[in-house]
């Protein structure tokens, strides 16, 4: 089947949650790193766990929930101005260096974002970022009330654009993300940011080991699901070539 | 309502998942902590992800992959021998050292246990440990093709136990369960085995720290998702005295 929509995971795809990195090291000097590492960490574990409890709430509320979370675990105080400037950068988070123009080098097809993100959020981030010029549609997958890897997020793609699960090319460098998409039925290019043998080598004979080592340890490197995707490229630099091939297939 | 059941969680409430640490790290020296911590946060996450994909596996297979995935992502050789030797030591986890003297201080009440384990490593456990002298029930979330924190997981006590959710202790040291537990409707004791102010000082100015330390930070500190337990205990030891309070409420 040719593809008719190339659609993308917004954080960690397009934009870098890494990036939030200078505003919680200028909030709290010395525990940026952790703050950064194990606020991402919780905010998707608790996607997942909401979803799982039916008791979802939205993509803004879980994000401040887990920065709370993680704040209450450092003993830091929690200022509600500082609070508030931190959650802010959700709103201006960096694109990672080579997106625009692997968007640009896309234009002709139809692009799509399908996120977590709470609808306010992402179309603040995409307009904020410029994106919303190559981007035809952004999704979230509020109106589900349950997040991604649920088959039910992935279906508002064929709602939504109305094009059938084998005709979308579903980019995502979070590897449940791609599992899930996979499993689902979507075509997958997994964007594959931490290639293993920097992943062994950080990893080496190590009693105390990097809070961002630990992130990439288990959420960065390619899921035992039994649900592998069908590309797995080193950034979104080779999208378009990955496409082309797959028209001449 | 008095309490008519004591519900325990197997993993990490009577059984300690950090005891595979001595099999871990006979089989890969120098690496039995990373892949300790690494596999228990992955195993976790994998009964919550095919839960959300509704791609339901058993917890043995679960245990295997989240294992397999450590073992790559460390560059450590998969050896069928070494690694069956591994798993094995799911079915002769160390109960916690108060564990046993707990439960006997029970003695009278109808006890249980809930758990993701499947049936048969679960029940092993249980033989093996000389638990099933003192506990009544063994009941897997297996049957329901879902993990905990799903409500039909929770649902499961009534269906086996005969007792209402208001009539049933449940307990647990693992915050997700507490929570997912609490959501439910049953009456919830948290065993925090690992005080705040302790992971506070663990986590100071660390631009390294130990992985069992980001183990305990992402998954042994009270969760942010509205539903804290009734009871905060630091140990098992201290449930004959909160029952006898419930009784006496």
């Amino acid at each position: 089947m040719p593809v008719k929509a190339v659609v993308f995971d917004a954080y960690g795809t397009l934009y870098d949650p890494q990036s939030v990195a200078t505003v919680t090291d200028r909030a709290y000097p010395g525990y940026g790193e952790m703050i950064t590492q194990v606020w991402r960490i919780k905010q998707l574990e608790y996607t997942w766990l909401r979803s799982l409890m039916q008791k979802y709430e939205d993509f803004e509320s879980i994000t401040s929930a887990s920065l709370r979370y993680t704040l209450k675990l450092l003993g830091l105080p929690l200022i509600d101005s500082v609070f508030t400037s931190i959650l802010e950068k959700y709103r201006w988070l960096d694109p990672y260096p080579e997106a625009h123009d692997a968007l640009e080098g896309l234009a002709g097809h139809d692009l799509a974002i399908l996120s977590n993100g709470s609808p306010n959020m992402l179309n603040e981030l995409v307009r904020n970022t410029g994106f919303d010029r190559q981007i035809n549609h952004v999704i979230s997958v509020d109106p589900m009330r349950i997040y991604k890897p649920s088959p039910l997020a992935y279906a508002l793609i064929e709602t939504r654009l109305g094009v059938q699960p084998s005709e979308v090319m579903f980019v995502s460098s979070n590897p449940f993300d791609a599992c899930g998409a996979k499993a689902f039925g979507l075509k997958v290019a997994w964007i594959d940011r931490v290639p293993s043998d920097a992943m062994v080598e950080a990893c080496k004979r190590s009693d105390r080991i990097a809070p961002v080592t630990m992130f990439r340890a288990v959420r960065q490197q390619m899921d035992e699901l039994g649900f592998d995707p069908d590309h797995r490229i080193s950034s979104l630099t080779g999208l378009a070539d990955l496409l082309q091939s797959e028209l001449l297939g």
